[in-house]
């Protein structure tokens, strides 16, 4: 499984997997993808720092890639309590309220306040990538469209390609405008922040779009992506590569998350009970619309009476300790996660390698299948 | 492009194609796929009969399928008279406003007014089934799931095999076990009746279903597909073949609705100006979620106190009249149209040969790249 991207990147395979595990990050590459850290969790950039020095230290010398989350129009700045003061009450109420409701315990009495997730600010986004610039990364990609020109400039100077994801063809091709290297086709399926254009439209669009205006950026595709058939028609639509994320929270290497013993997480066993049809696209994780598995949380918000989500940051500050709170707990009906449609194929807790394996294999035997009907 | 479907309805290509125009369907199973008639705008039984008896004599002898509209919960039956009472004064006041803010003229007072669609009342759509079998007709496909047993024996009696639209691996599985040999994986993207789970995930996960526990049934992909490439990845997803539906709404043989001389008619304008984002998937088309062309008609349906639509049929009866107004009328901008995301690559009228033929070729092109791509 072989396209022009292997070459620009080194990599084995056109597999780009975005991971807030730096386990997983490092395990694709490892494995011939390419890792890519979500590093919106580091409110403290030495605590960035510390990571990516294990990621050095554990990717043989093979390529891997950071993602941060800057938006392209600045939002409102400010320290954690500047921030906390725009939050309107009721909102907050409404929060404690469904928090009782729902039976989530408190965090222990010695857990640090939490001071939310600072990683959607973006000045945090920028210490992100400046940490980040130290290192030998490949990839700075960017979860909310192109990020900053001067951050651009920075990469390039670096030497770093810039990714950016892109819902529809006017996204991409604003992208491409403002010197964004590689354009992520994200389809309505995909987990997190997604559009509406699902992604069997939406990838040959955006590769059209794209080869006609720009043909030096090239494109990953995303969104329901999670066996090597998804793989196959990637590449079929004319994607250059995929992007990943979801397939790979039930990684065996993936240890974030509560965990009572031995097994899955909290949280993995939430995503391996799944359907295909138990998430949600929403705006109450983020403020912007996002896909998450279905929960008795997403079900209050989706209850008579719920408020309407605040705004981007102030809608993460607003739900950031009861996120904390939900994923402390030991109770996978009551989570705040992120994830797409594929989890209703992510039944089974397995090795980075063996899902690698599985896309590169899938992929070689959906191309054969398609040689036969091409050629009898 | 040569699958077990080509072999079993004896066609060149497993290519089958939902219109509403005898002259698109006619087109389609001249070039080698499966025109399927869509049958829901016949109240009459003898204007289908006449439209079949058209059909049997411009299909070369080639194979050709209906489609009815037959829920498979026996809904509110009777009369339009009947029908016509259950339909609250409200909502008629809302229509009749909306249609005038929005200058729909009124039908031309020699029209006749209509009684409705009655095609989504069970009788009618058994009544389609009826003429239909007494024409070499090699398909009924039924738009809301399974039909009711009766039904697909009657048809199986005459050695005519039933296709059933799914949107999930449940519906499917249902629909095999109540005898349905084709299931259509109809994705989110789709136009028309549609639900939630994008074609990426919805195809390969209806594919593996049915594997399991019917292998007898097939599968055809359905939902944003409009090229070849996108044949190659529903194939390489694991479909037997694909069901397409929009994409030969801006055919040059498609001849319902007004036109103004000799272009395209007002429907196809609307078509050919849209974009993939220019849909909206809503319940006040038939009164369960259908995907629709966005228009100044949607648009009121959103806005701030629209009434909230009925079920089927009461809401069918309900804008019947107002969506024969539109259709009317000379304006683009106000219209009820059911179609898919395809809708943004839906840029020219073109003769159903050229897309036959270029589905086929561009199957073909899409998997010769992921040959290059598996082998080098």
């Amino acid at each position: 499984m072989h396209t022009e991207l292997c070459d620009r990147f080194g990599i084995q395979y056109p597999i780009f997997v975005f991971t807030p595990s730096e386990k997983v990050a490092a395990a694709v590459t490892r494995a011939g993808g390419m890792g890519v850290l979500g590093c919106v969790r580091f409110n403290d950039p030495d605590d960035l720092e510390a990571v990516l020095q294990w990621m050095d230290a554990n990717t043989d010398g093979k390529p891997y890639g950071v993602d941060v989350v800057m938006p392209a129009k600045v939002p409102t700045e400010g320290t954690a309590v500047d921030i906390d003061k725009l939050v309107p009450e009721a909102h907050r109420d409404f929060v404690a309220k469904t928090l009782a409701d729902l039976g989530v315990p408190p965090l222990p009495d010695d857990a640090a306040r939490s001071q939310g997730t600072l990683g959607w600010l973006h000045s945090i986004a920028r210490s992100h990538v400046e940490v980040a610039l130290r290192h030998p990364i490949k990839l700075i990609a960017n979860a909310l469209g192109s990020p900053p020109k001067d951050v651009i400039d920075e990469a390039h100077a670096a030497g770093v390609p810039v990714a950016a994801l892109a819902g529809s063809a006017k996204h991409a091709q604003r992208h491409a405008d403002n010197g964004v290297d590689i354009v992520i086709a994200q389809g309505h399926e995909a987990g997190g922040h997604t559009g509406e254009i699902g992604s069997m439209v939406l990838w040959p669009e955006i590769v059209e779009e794209l080869a006609a205006v720009s043909p030096q950026t090239a494109v990953l595709a995303a969104g329901g992506i999670g066996t090597g058939r998804q793989v196959a028609a990637a590449l079929a639509l004319g994607a250059q590569g995929v992007w990943m994320g979801s397939a790979f929270l039930t990684a065996e290497e993936y240890d974030l998350g509560v965990r009572s013993g031995e097994g899955p997480s909290v949280i993995q066993q939430a995503l391996l009970g799944a359907t295909s049809a138990d998430t949600v696209r929403r705006r109450i994780y983020s403020g912007k619309p996002a896909r998450l598995l279905k929960s008795r949380w997403t079900d209050a918000w989706d209850a008579e009476g719920a408020p309407d989500p605040l705004p981007m940051p102030l809608q993460n500050v607003l739900v950031s300790e009861a996120h904390q709170r939900m994923s402390a707990s030991a109770d996978p009906t009551t989570v705040a996660m992120p994830v797409g449609q594929i989890v209703g194929r992510m039944n089974e807790i397995r090795p980075v390698a063996d899902i690698i394996a599985e896309l590169v294999t899938g992929f070689e035997s959906a191309t054969r299948k398609l040689d036969t009907i091409r050629d009898s």
